[in-house]
């Protein structure tokens, strides 16, 4: 991959605009995409070890425009029907429409992003499918972290959705307390399939545009239910580039730990046709929220992306019926009731 | 379902803003939906002729806003893995801004909106997928007919795709020489899926916005590969309300004799694992140009139309393969090399 062209290069609006509360260092581009290469290496590495089976496959890949990245995916596990985990760094003159009209600030600039994300659809029914997905830009003036963790389970087991939160909310709350309660809502409102009045699964946490500025959420998403949010929901003090970045971390970081051990409590439990069917069922829902909602795929298909890297996270198997609707008194239902709506997880005990 | 309003009720700005060049007469709605809905009669009755074992399932349903339809769907038969054909029939106070943008001239009215739609997935991968959509919208001073019909094959035919166009081609040109040509490079442009460089299938008509001013194209679409027409291309001299029905008309008829030989042809051909995986993986295609794309599921979407019969034209069953693609010297990789751009097929001799 070529080397990305120095902040001097593109970045020369830099010196004339004012960088929000806090300026990046000089290093700032290789610090974040050094993280998030050794984020990928390292849960590549573990899911490995967890499916015992399989190895996850390279291919590195250059960008026209500017960029490039590594796309790994392990196909046909003992544990994972497919697992993708990319890796990207990429830059242009323009940021797509879809980025520019929540950060007008950096229309006419060139931009760098870089960003590691994943998608696990596991064989076995019982252990849910996550995502994690944490990027990087700098556009002119502006610079901002984004990205979160969620679950998505086919079957109900209320431990599992605790322990998920508990272990991110552990994580935020290293950092700031405001982070966790805010951050969960936020990711209850992106992962929302209007058109469905479904939650994704049972959530996690995400966040876009943090700037240090201190505005934690910068008003509703567009495909999120009904505005419950203001702009100033969460404000907190300003916030250097130093510690957003730490935070940051402290989310990768806590992937393994929150997902590794409901992957070991649900391997083995047996399964047949009923769940198989359910699964495929269900992994249409994904489909569905990542072509029709999702940002990070928009701003892929957008920007020129590597199609296959961007759409990794579709699922190997999907099935679409129509009309379909769980039976009442089955776990199946039970997922719809309460795992599809938003729920206070962190605070759940039996 | 509710009767919609009748014209004085909702269009009092017709009387303010003149018409295109054609007024619509006053049982325009009525006359529309009632040759929509005898379309929809007309298809599932030979359709379930020509499968033999199963039966259309009719759901009728309403809309809060206004308006309602009846969803038929077909499932597992022996011929149709599955088959949904829908009719509906919307108003209510605002078009969306996926159509607004598009009609700049119909915002701040009252619409109303009917169609017809079909999506078929044949179980035999030697039998093409169809796509059949017909749709009237009155909105204030506008009114505009669209749609069209289009073929997705799996395996290459160059007969098929002949007989397809050739049968579209005559209906077509009994109204006016310049439809075809127009409305097959529109639907070239149109079913077009830009992130994999790939035409959808082997195309057939589309057109949009055709409201008798005699401009046949009104520019580019925005998915559209780079803008090939300029907004006089195909210019016709202006045509009544009634010359454009009549048309719409003959091209819904078009349909049962232009799909119908193709499936009676392959139906009996044998198949097996390797034609059954590729046409689960470009299935896959399907529902990308569908959930990424498409003009009707958006609208449907957007103005919170009945999400089960939106998304009935869904795949059954879907496959997503990382990096897959074609061996040399196959049908699969004569599929993309050929059928997968557009071609003359019209013209097509053997």
């Amino acid at each position: 991959m070529a080397t990305f062209p120095s902040p001097e290069a593109t970045s020369e609006a830099t010196a004339k605009a004012p960088m929000s509360v806090s300026a990046p260092p000089a290093d700032s581009r290789q610090r974040v995409s050094t993280f998030l290469k050794g984020l990928q290496d390292q849960i590549c590495q573990t899911l490995e070890g967890v499916d015992g089976e399989k190895q996850f496959q390279q291919d590195s890949w250059e960008r026209e425009e500017g960029g490039g990245g590594r796309s790994r995916v392990l196909k046909s596990g003992k544990v994972f029907e497919q697992g993708g985990v990319n890796f990207s760094e990429v830059w242009g003159k323009d940021l797509p429409p879809s980025v520019l009209v929540q950060r007008p600030e950096a229309a006419g600039h060139g931009f760098y992003a870089t960003g590691t994300s994943m998608v696990l659809h596991p064989q076995n029914p019982y252990i849910p499918t996550v995502h994690l997905n944490y990027r990087y830009f700098e556009a002119g003036p502006v610079w901002w972290f984004g990205g979160g963790i969620d679950l998505t389970p086919y079957y109900p087991f209320h431990a599992d959705a605790a322990h998920f939160h508990q272990t991110l909310k552990q994580a935020c709350d290293r950092h700031h307390p405001d982070y966790y309660p805010t951050f969960k809502r936020w990711c209850d409102e992106y992962f929302y399939l209007k058109h469905r009045q479904e939650s994704r699964g049972v959530g996690g946490i995400f966040f876009d545009y943090q700037d240090g500025r201190g505005k934690l959420y910068r008003g509703p998403d567009a495909q999120g239910p009904a505005a419950t949010y203001s702009d100033s929901v969460g404000a907190i003090e300003p916030q250097s580039w130093e510690q957003i970045f730490e935070f940051v971390q402290g989310c990768g970081n806590a992937f393994l730990p929150a997902y590794v051990p409901i992957v070991e409590r649900r391997k083995d439990t047996e399964w047949g046709d009923r769940q198989r069917d359910f699964q495929l069922y269900r992994r249409g829902r994904y489909v569905e929220f990542n072509l029709i909602y999702d940002r990070g795929t928009i701003f892929g298909l957008q920007t020129n992306g590597r199609t296959e890297s961007i759409l990794m996270s579709l699922p190997p198997l999907v099935r679409w019926e129509y009309c379909f609707s769980p039976e009442p008194n089955t776990p199946e239902v039970e997922l719809y009731d309460v795992f599809l709506k938003p729920q206070d997880w962190a605070n759940w005990s039996r």
